[in-house]
């Protein structure tokens, strides 16, 4: 069984806690998170519940970083230096290749492995574009996202004064392009013309066809659905028109969580170091006997 | 620059010169074949091509077995005690498992590297079918095949006495079952409906629905064309639903030859012993530069 702690517990720890209890393989040594305290979620219940890893009665083997994308870095510094290996879902695309060096720097100070941007996109879905360019290496691969909620985008909006709440949906435009709808709830006497005009100003959304509708209520218009279609057109040697995509409808904290479970595992494989998913041999991801999976699967 | 040779020039053989002449970090070493000589092949004038890996001039890092899938182990054997990587495209499902056994042990023994099954399927697919049970464990995943020319079937067919030619296409009927749509050229004098019930009653085709067609001339319909979809539909977690689907539409002897050359790159990169596809970082696929892929594809 492997150790495995899960550090923060917002919709992304609380879908670590259902994948982890879901695996065979993996036993829980607690929650770590800033209350400290397991008040007001039964699931928690004769689970230690601490405000820092080291209070933690079992020293785990890997620690599930399920904080604040903006965070991971302080977070996992700490854990890595006491030899626990950390998986996280840091989803900063263009600061991947910073935290590579920073936590493969940590890691292999404390001997242990840091697993890097193990979510859906970033992760499985660079896997699928990695693969991607091996079947056909000239080409274009388009990543399309969506139907599904924009967490930076919501939050973009949400910061702006005289908004209650909002809810930016991503909307697939095609060869990579998207539409942002945004479902804004005023509060009492903002002016919606002047938060439209800030929406649309923002850098978050004046680069897309941005739509914004006032809604009484977000929460009626909110759910953890999401998807990507991924596709490529390329060529394999000198044959053109090599047609490959990817498409997936999930939940998204769901499947984000499950996949950095998955590579819990596959940090245990590793020898010290940063890796992010293309950097990891896919059989490694998975529970039990590689020879059974290499006769399954291959 | 990987000093490649290629064993065995039918159409995979063509397609692997084709995506090693398009690779920028590959050299051609030269074509090994039976007949020893490029005679009537336009494209390897200037090639070294002899009968046996010996006898070229400069000797190669690895080597790409494109001779037929039931002369993979033997024709490996003694490229691998030389201390030379291999790679092929070994397609029979059901003896993966002991061929990685073999061909482990003599890739340990010579210092060297075999890359087991990296075509289409077995080969990306695995990878795509591993990826999709570290994203949703539980659920059933499903490999579609086609439409495309079955080599296998096609060739049980044209074993059958008074066949002149035969095609059999494979057509996806769902959920991982296929039809069977078989065109045949017969020889003069021979008995269409014996050859029907033969065929019919042959293993390759008794357990699957079958449509055979008598045609003038097999070598109009034929094209080297093929597809996939492969489904999954499974549980992130405790969430249920989440769907994943794979789909290509590509030239079968194209796509088969650049992966083999992709994992070629990959070969180079392990430490001595057997792998599959699903056992390499998909990273190591790739030319160039790590920290440029970590950036742009993750």
């Amino acid at each position: 069984m492997i150790k495995a702690a899960i550090v923060g517990y917002g919709n992304i720890g609380r879908a670590a806690l259902e994948a982890l209890s879901a695996a065979q393989d993996f036993s829980v040594c607690g929650v770590v998170r800033r209350s400290g305290s397991g008040e007001g979620c039964p699931e928690l219940n004769g689970l230690p519940v601490v405000q820092n890893i080291e209070e933690l009665p079992e020293k785990p083997e890997v620690a599930l970083i399920c904080t604040p994308t903006r965070s991971v870095l302080e977070t996992a510094e700490g854990i890595l230096k006491m030899g626990i290996c950390t998986v996280d879902s840091f989803d900063i695309h263009t600061q991947i290749p910073q935290m590579h060096a920073a936590l493969g720097q940590l890691a292999r100070q404390g001997g242990s492995v840091a697993i890097l941007s193990a979510g859906w996109d970033p992760g499985s879905d660079s896997v699928v574009r990695t693969l991607l360019e091996a079947c056909a290496p000239k080409g274009l691969t388009f990543t399309n996202f969506g139907p599904g909620m924009s967490m930076g985008h919501s939050v973009a909006i949400r910061a702006i004064e005289g908004v209650a709440d909002a809810l930016s949906v991503t909307i697939p435009a095609g060869a990579g392009l998207h539409k942002r709808m945004c479902y804004v709830q005023l509060k009492k006497g903002a002016d919606p013309a002047k938060i439209e005009r800030q929406i649309l100003e923002d850098d978050y959304f004046a680069h897309d066809e941005t739509h914004i509708q006032f809604v009484p209520d977000v929460s009626a218009v909110r759910d953890m659905g999401h998807g990507v279609h991924i596709e490529r057109k390329g060529v394999s040697g000198s044959t053109h028109s090599q047609r490959f995509s990817f498409d997936m409808q999930i939940n998204n904290p769901a499947l984000t969580a499950q996949i950095m479970v998955s590579a819990a595992r596959a940090a245990l494989r590793q020898t010290p170091g940063c890796y992010t998913l293309i950097e990891l041999p896919p059989i490694d991801l998975l529970p039990g006997e590689r020879a059974e999976h290499i006769a399954r699967l291959v």
